[in-house]
């Protein structure tokens, strides 16, 4: 069956007025008119990051804006603090480690978060303050756990090293303050929350990851942040290289969707069709991965039950359905599947994957009371005050 | 006024039927259905680069592609041969330097070729065998200039060290034999002679440069080539980070067309539409930056008249007649102006741009007799056996 309800946590469906911009013809990349996109853009981008401060875009995937951050803000030696709680944390981590940073792993369960205290605990140790950095994934997509970036940025109390963000599947599904929990950079791409394709990575750089690339050994170029924003503050504003000009079309139409919104309302529709999953998927009768307190307004990982192929599961809500979801990556391979509910999700997306499980999971050997997933989420949606869209 | 003829050296306008491809809904980038997608880029890739090797996919621009064939087969500290005659030559071999390299910079006037018998007579030197690579831009766009890059291959002799090619926006708009002229990289861009919008870097890489890459000791990640042919051979084919998915849904239109039009028949038409513009610009009395044997089939490098301001001309083109041309770059900024004849241009697009010049160019103290840009130019068309489209 052909695709009807893309519920992955990543790419994310886009609105008809998003893929209307994004199948646009191209201009000069160099011109007034496209710096009035870029400039729209960039404004767009600071109020989802909350910042009055650069948000530079790059053309790469998100995992191209954690480099970006790490080559910048760090040399060859640099000790750094990795707190990992799933697949992407590790990822900023090998990054690090790849451009000779000294990493420091600080792991925890896949399904867990990061204790602040732990971080608190560890830099109170760290009386040479030797640790340059602390990387930390806001949101880890790969086990739908939400990190407490705020207390964890608290839990520097005077410790200097930088915070670096991995905001990819955050940064507009949930409150991400950065300039005001002083998250020193924030990355984020383009096909999650702003309801993008995929091929721009935004990052947001603060006044004291500024200074830090001033000092910044790490080799780089066609990430360097310092050419990103001189030609972003040429008299016609710019990227130092060709763009991703279709992405870009999509960002200003999509972020501009957001505002009208309001940015609130956003994340509260994230919150909301997160929780009705939730609600549907205990209906079910399955299990979550993640607890109530830390899971994710971006997506929601269910335990696979005893006994169920979850490859079967997820070919089958996809053939018969034309629900997709997606399986567990790395130790949760095979344990979970995920559904992502990021950008534009509506009811009937939740409610429809909900339905697919009710018929599937039965077929293969997990009985389940029809309707009950279904019934439970709708009821989160009526006990809700609607949330624009 | 609107654009109607965008004329310069990329991105470059798509035909209706790739910006169609451009804006449709996103899929799962690891599902069966995007493999399938991306094993015809991939296959239509290898056609344009000549090569039975391998071709990797990443997301960025032409510059993103550049990094990657310098940090996944050289190592800091290693001996560069830098060829350059223009600006992207200059980048080429700046990249090289950020991550480490030792570079001799060979560079010639802009507008002129790199002569091979230079290659050849300071390789002869090098009897230690230090240089481990030689970097060349196929064609400079900031020039209009088409270095020899075989005859540059062949100068190597028995030398060692690696060709890496700058093809950008070579591949696809003339002839760039990767095996047969055993070209150990080439790199190309999406946006270019493959008329799809920019955000993919396509890189062909031969034998040589893969045994380069198990020494090659520069740091990398997100460029990373072996994890970019991993991906590629897992059994859903598939890119390590997700790609920008609507490039990648354009490309595979696009190369399709390549493919139906025939390679040979894309270059001809390539060769077509610069033999035209030359002859049209000669035709208006005004003159050519690079002379006739290396002029290239991309773009073409016009000197701007004594007394005429450029910054105006380019002005008026685009107000008055919906006509795009490109400025020049660095020592050549003022001096010329760059008229784009890449990918998804047509006859009339090149009359069009003849034509506007003959009516802005008197308005600025040029004076033209009129139509006879587009004389010339109509002749070379009309004496040109017809090219398939």
């Amino acid at each position: 069956m052909e695709q009807k309800y893309l519920l992955i946590p990543g790419p994310t469906p886009l609105p008809p007025e998003v893929l209307e911009a994004t199948g646009q013809q191209m201009i000069n990349h160099r011109s007034p008119s496209f710096a009035g996109i870029l400039r729209r853009v960039i404004e767009g981008a600071r109020e989802v990051f909350q910042t009055n401060h650069d948000v530079l875009p790059l053309t790469s995937s998100g995992t191209g804006g954690l480099e970006a951050a790490v080559v910048n803000t760090l040399s060859p030696g640099d000790v750094v603090l990795s707190l990992s709680c799933g697949f992407f944390g590790d990822r900023f981590a090998d990054i690090a480690e790849a451009y000779g940073a000294r990493v420091e792993r600080i792991t925890v369960e896949w399904g867990k978060p990061i204790p602040p205290e732990v971080v608190a605990d560890r830099l109170r140790r760290d009386r040479k303050g030797e640790i340059k950095a602390i990387l930390v994934t806001h949101n880890d997509t790969s086990t739908g756990v939400t990190n407490d970036v705020r207390a964890i940025s608290e839990a520097r109390e005077n410790h200097p090293a930088l915070l670096l963000v991995d905001g990819v599947s955050a940064v507009g599904a949930m409150d991400c303050q950065t300039d005001a929990w002083g998250l020193d950079v924030v990355v984020t791409a383009s096909q999650k929350a702003l309801m993008s394709p995929p091929g721009i990575a935004l990052v947001a750089v603060g006044p004291r990851a500024w200074e830090a690339v001033q000092h910044a050994r790490m080799p780089r170029y066609y990430f360097d942040f310092h050419e990103a924003k001189r030609y972003l503050e040429r008299p016609v504003m710019q990227t130092p290289f060709t763009p991703a000009i279709s992405v870009v079309y999509a960002l200003d139409v999509a972020l501009a969707r957001i505002r009208q919104v309001g940015l609130a309302n956003w994340i509260a529709r994230h919150a909301l069709m997160a929780r009705a999953t939730r609600a549907g998927v205990r209906g079910l009768g399955l299990s979550l991965l993640a607890e109530e307190p830390y899971a994710s307004n971006a997506v929601t990982a269910v335990r696979v039950p005893e006994g169920v192929d979850v490859r079967r599961l997820i070919a089958r809500l996809k053939e018969e359905h034309g629900v997709v979801v997606a399986g567990g990556q790395g130790p949760l391979e095979g344990k979970i599947f995920r559904i992502g509910h990021l950008g534009y999700v509506e009811q009937q997306d939740i409610l429809a994957v909900l339905a697919a499980l009710e018929e599937v999971l039965p077929e293969l050997g997990f009985p389940v009371e029809r309707g009950m997933g279904v019934k439970a989420a709708e009821k989160v949606f009526a006990t809700t005050v609607e949330v624009p869209q």
